[in-house]
């Protein structure tokens, strides 16, 4: 059997699109001038992916799950888990996880700032401390804080379920009570609301709180948890595919995801946000440098979704053309065993601002990979690859098989 | 309804590879001089096809089980039962079969020589004979020979499992006793070590041994079990698809596999090996022979899988171009209600000297079939038809609906 090879999986997070007609019905990766994505294209098999299944919108982490090769329709229950996660809270099975916010109420316990004035450290570290160690009929409450006004809970007992609805209004207005949304959730409803009020009662006179009424700020004075989810019985990816596995990713959520998953989730500089501004060329060399101490390297790049969200056809293509300089970068500094996808978690096109159910387009690049006559790097002329159209959970066996790593079915 | 046509399905054995680049990056099929398997490319439909899935490297055994269209992961269940097969020992459910070799031990029970020094018949139908007919505790052990030293064992009665572990020790040293991998399988395990010490006790003294110990040559005095397996709940392939059928190959497992399936396998003339010397005109004539007998015919070929596995890039070109000096015969004497594919059971790319996950190349050639204007056949071109991807098990019912022979779903 041949050497083992390393996998470095590039993830353009929300970069296929659809036709714009102000671009003469090309798409932004169509229109942008990408000569190095096209050289992957050239030089590799390619093809397009529905990461979920044909026609399904995938969310940031269901779509992640099925590219690190779990059936998200098995392992997925609810987002709060990986929000948790993301800001460094992993649960285990069993536990309920939610995303809160720090926010203001009245006396009538009507929300009058859903972000308590974007409060942020170091005050929302004292707050969450007077809030740890709350126990309610056998069930601990875990809290950890995000950025700003954002924070996570985690319940953890017996008898828990997620099918509960939120606490936190979305809007201005009276707070809502949780409510079982299946019969066996009624325990849990229960709980949350018990937490949301003494939350309630211990910050609504604690001494941070005091100081911002005296300075005329409003008074983080309540925690409103909402997105319950299930933490997912998950196989660590590790143990999944034998390979020692990174993630180069600057959003919380995917950093959560990966680590869920078992991921090695890496600390990165300042310059390497999941923003607009961020450092592609930075967060490429980390995920080369990654790839010396792991087998398996994702390097997540948000910029074309947020282009996508923010329907802004013409930022795409400059975000793309940035992308494409990332991977000149790439193709210079690629050890020959690596075996890379150059692919998308989803497409969020201009004109829907959203994540869409179309497929992605997907090459994949490496020394011995057969090359299809692929011509470029866009939606519609990686559909002509050989690779034809595939499942998001079907691109870990392949790259693994790809880089000498699958066990043989049979003899 | 038209007439029902018959069906040819050609079995390129690891036909499939990956890039070469020292043939600029081309597979052995793409670099071959291969007219013929054009020429059918150009008349037929193509496509690509994971024998089992996506990403999924296929032993001989589970991708013929697909490529006949079963699913590999209903009614697999361990190699022993194909090997035994494939020396004319067909078990029935229930029946629990292992691969066995005539060997040589010490009086302390060491193996001194795993093979006995070679033993051939007639020597070894003397001693099968002296082992037929053995019970345990209402259990039935039934041996059959291979060549030279080997055999197969089949253990027939109530509550056998197939979680059992090697007697073989797989090198010199002392025989090893089977033991249960599970715990249904203690009894099982009592009776393989009871075999195995019966056989030992009945072969030492057989006059074939005396003999042999008289010349100076190791006796065969052991049978030793390994590797096994329960033989599978299979549909006869005749009952399941309503044709009689028909097996040309020359390795003993792809016999086992289509004998366990019901398929009629043919004796083949000294000049038709599964080696890299046989002679495929021949095989392919006594395959287009079989049709006029059979409704359906497989033939396997199996050279391009040998120099895959030597690693042999040169070789494996030359290997493909005689393939395809055997499809010029086929051209020429195919019968025009003839559908035939023309595929791999996987690939068996040189770089890697092992069976891989990457899809294979599949076209089918028949009166009716759709041309689509596939340029040749490989990996990539094939990949450009209208096929598609599909899947190794859904090949019999597409080949089975172009012969006219599918019942219709509704009405």
């Amino acid at each position: 059997m041949a050497a083992k090879g390393r996998v470095l999986m590039v993830v353009m997070d929300g970069l296929g699109d659809r036709a714009v007609p102000e671009f003469s019905a090309r798409t932004p990766l169509q229109k942008a001038r990408t000569p190095n994505l096209d050289w992957f294209a050239r030089n590799g098999s390619s093809g397009i992916m529905d990461v979920i299944a044909p026609g399904v919108r995938p969310g940031s982490d269901t779509a992640h799950l099925a590219l690190l090769g779990y059936d998200p329709y098995e392992v997925y229950a609810g987002r709060g888990p990986f929000e948790a996660a993301g800001i460094g809270l992993v649960g285990k099975k069993g536990d309920v996880a939610f995303r809160c916010n720090f926010a203001t109420v009245d006396e009538g316990m009507n929300v009058i700032d859903r972000r308590a004035g974007r409060i942020a450290e170091p005050e929302t570290d004292e707050l969450l401390e007077a809030l740890q160690s709350l126990e309610f009929s056998g069930v601990e409450a875990i809290v950890a804080k995000g950025t700003e006004h954002r924070a996570a809970l985690i319940l953890r007992g017996q008898g828990l379920s997620p099918e509960v609805s939120d606490v936190d209004p979305h809007e201005l207005g009276p707070v809502w009570e949780s409510k079982p949304l299946a019969p066996e959730a009624e325990f849990t409803a229960m709980t949350v609301n018990r937490f949301v009020r003494r939350s309630h009662e211990i910050l609504d006179g604690h001494p941070v709180n005091e100081a911002r009424r005296a300075e005329g700020k409003p008074p983080a004075n309540i925690l409103l948890p909402r997105g319950a989810g299930a933490f997912p019985d998950i196989v660590p990816f590790p143990q999944r595919t034998g390979m020692s596995a990174a993630c180069v990713a600057g959003v919380g959520m995917i950093r959560g995801i990966c680590k869920v998953c078992g991921l090695d989730v890496l600390e990165l500089p300042d310059c390497c946000t999941g923003g607009l501004s961020t450092d592609m060329e930075r967060k490429a060399e980390i995920a080369l440098e990654a790839l010396e101490e792991h087998d398996f390297v994702m390097l997540n790049v948000k910029a074309a979704d947020i282009s996508g969200h923010d329907s802004l056809p013409d930022q795409k293509v400059e975000v793309i053309e940035r992308i494409d300089r990332m991977f000149a970068l790439i193709r210079e500094r690629l050890p020959e065993d690596v075996v890379m996808a150059l692919t998308a978690d989803h497409s969020t096109p201009v004109s829907v601002g959203d994540h869409s159910g179309d497929p992605v387009p997907l090459t994949i690049h490496s020394r011995h990979v057969v090359r299809d006559g692929t011509e470029g790097y866009d939606e519609a002329s990686c559909a002509k690859g050989r690779l034809g159209r595939i499942r998001g959970k079907d691109l870990m066996p392949i790259l693994m098989d790809l880089a000498n790593r699958s066990e043989k079915f049979g003899a």
